[in-house]
């Protein structure tokens, strides 16, 4: 194959940009220039020429000789804008905005099929990692079953910190927004909005399912507390935040992002600070774990260019699990076993569970460990409120139910109503 | 990419080849079927019909109709025969034999281009898991420092049990032989030659360079016994049979596969049984970890099967590595501290060393902690003897040594000599 010339229009100049700047200026293989840059603010002072830099995006997106064009600025309506216009203006385009393109993923495959052009966004999941590439390419015949993973770095980063220095919350994010591990608006991390798009865009990748975020069942880490963190400890349990997709006995898939104790045994056990992992598993080549940083601006700057230097051989994804496995669809029928904690107990809608096997009431924490159904959770949220947390336990997905619903004359019993 | 027809001519019908037929079965997406298998022993009773089965080789190799052969033999001389005659019929083929590929990886890069046809080998390295497609795209641009990792499932399994369950070297290989985890002849397995040859292909894919087992150091774990498993126990390591390669200050390669003691903060520490799995260490993405079962029908015939699908695409190696960084060559100018025990003291040459850390004489099992020059491992073979081994201490690689070479005087003070 023979690799083509790469005239790139680059959108932002931020720390990712800058890195792939860098990057690109160290890779002499790779065929590709960055041809014009184009940013928001013509008077914040720049470390290259300012003959390289415009604010008018129509200075990439009208110029011809640009073929491919990099989208790595925040605003996520911004950037839809600016990828729409150049994949039908022809052009090749890479992007890292997870955000966008989990809201627009339709539009954004039809645009690519329309125009017959490549969009490609390793970047947007998990940093460095080569993901989205692998599920696309390599698990395309073997079935998988699941995918399971740390997607988002900084919650990561901040739960370590408040298991391994027993920081409180609010401590632990403002030393992530100090070494650059969270994004511009915390919210979008600590909510578990980022995680959720990357599951959404994972999703097509792995499954052939195209959902938004509002699809399925998510939260952050923000209620978490050192209490629910100590209670973890003893049990010998780390808290991490788990994307899940795991292919159900009848055939659908269950999927959510939550907070979930994990064993000393599990694979993301180990997986520590800004590091993001996923495990696979595969009906032949039965578990696969990858592991990576999945933040910072040269490892998302890394994975920017290997999109770029897969665009010199003419690569696109296929998207082969949505054109075979239309089957597939999302399903919210199972159970979750889940750890609840709350500053104050009535804020735990206890009717909603299908049965309790824990209670503990202690002074300004108590939790419980219980069963619910899936489709409880995704229609309520009273367990995202302030003051109670939810964590899933290991193996937190049950799908047959074997035990009776515990009778309210039991919990009466049992001290809990 | 349209997808082409894939006719397969299949040498081999162990239980890779069985369970690739079973794993080709059940992907109804992939345009691809068995059309003849070539066998040595027409009597042995087979699961399927007798009509599939041929014993010449020729009823693949002139069939014109066929595409695609597969070569899942264990006689890497036949092999090699098979693979040649395939590639200069202009047929694509797919290997997964290590000791075919690393014996002739020249002549089979030459006959690939030559003939213009696809060769590929994923399931050559580490199994099911997607290793040399990864090295051979993704670290193309982003420059490799090393790769480091356990790529031998046989002889991780045997290390674990001797860690887990204390059992003696000889009953842990035999479990390995009866769980099908360890190959015909064990002896290439726990000598190191296995991993020996999937590091000379790994060296290809991730840094260029071609050679053979005997350009580098390598070993296996025969002689590693429980007194020095108590010792990594009492120093809180595990021991694992680890390939390295890795650039050194002067830009050439230091390349060995050596047991080596591990921390618990080594993400190799955690990876057990028949598991594989491989760091990567590249200048921007940072670090990578990789697990994945490296042994085993089903995950060997998944990665067969990976393989078989990119033909369907026209996927071929670039051997981008070869063909852009033709300056780098494997170098013995470094030191390596290592871990060394005998039943007879008289059998480590102490002279070689350049220093001794640490000196213990116990009964039946006297053993050190030293450095020594990598070239003095390579071209000795006093450390491999029966009742002699050898085990790397944790970053065992040093580039600079600015200790003194230990004087005769004071080895005599440490009762050494």
């Amino acid at each position: 194959m023979a690799n083509k010339q790469l005239n790139i229009g680059l959108f932002g100049f931020g720390v990712v940009g800058k890195g792939l700047y860098d990057v690109l200026h160290s890779t002499p293989t790779l065929q590709a220039s960055i041809k014009k840059i184009v940013i928001k603010d013509a008077n914040k002072k720049r470390s290259i020429a300012a003959e390289n830099f415009s604010t008018n995006p129509l200075h990439i997106l009208e110029d011809e000789s640009i073929n491919v064009v990099v989208e790595l600025i925040n605003d996520p309506d911004a950037a839809y804008d600016i990828v729409k216009t150049a994949l039908q203006k022809g052009k090749s385009v890479v992007s890292a905005n997870k955000k966008m393109i989990a809201e627009h993923f339709e539009e954004l495959l039809q645009l690519q099929e329309e125009n017959n052009v490549a969009f490609l966004y390793e970047a947007a999941c998990c940093a460095s990692m080569p993901i989205v590439r692998n599920l696309e390419e390599y698990y395309d015949n073997d079935l998988l079953k699941s995918i399971r993973g740390i997607i988002n770095g900084s919650t990561n980063f901040i739960l370590t910190k408040i298991f391994e220095e027993q920081l409180e919350f609010k401590a632990a994010l403002t030393l992530a927004q100090q070494l650059g591990f969270a994004e511009t608006n915390p919210k979008l991390d600590i909510g578990g909005f980022d995680a959720a798009n990357k599951l959404s865009i994972l999703l097509a990748h792995s499954f052939g399912v195209i959902a938004k975020p509002g699809d399925f069942i998510f939260n952050g880490i923000e209620n978490i507390s050192l209490p629910d963190a100590n209670v973890a400890k003893e049990k010998k349990y780390s808290i991490k935040l788990v994307a899940n997709a795991k292919r159900l006995a009848n055939g659908k898939l269950s999927a959510f992002v939550l907070p979930q104790f994990v064993t000393a045994q599990d694979d993301l056990y180990h997986v520590q600070n800004e590091f993001n992992a996923l495990t696979t598993e595969s009906t032949f080549a039965d578990e696969h774990f990858f592991k990576g940083k999945g933040a910072g601006a040269f490892p998302t700057a890394s994975a920017v260019l290997s999109d770029i230097s897969a665009l010199g051989y003419n690569y696109k994804y296929e998207y082969k699990k949505i054109h075979h496995q239309t089957d597939t669809e999302l399903s919210n029928d199972y159970y979750l076993k889940v750890f609840i904690s709350t500053d104050e107990i009535n804020k735990i809608n206890k009717d909603e569970f299908e049965w309790i096997e824990e209670w503990h009431n202690e002074l300004k924490h108590s939790w419980l460990i219980a069963v619910i159904h899936a489709e409880k959770l995704f229609n309520s949220d009273w367990w995202k409120q302030h003051g109670v947390s939810l964590v899933l336990c290991p193996n937190a997905v049950i799908e047959t139910v074997e035990y009776k619903k515990i009778s309210r004359r039991s919990l009466e019993l049992a001290g809990v109503v």
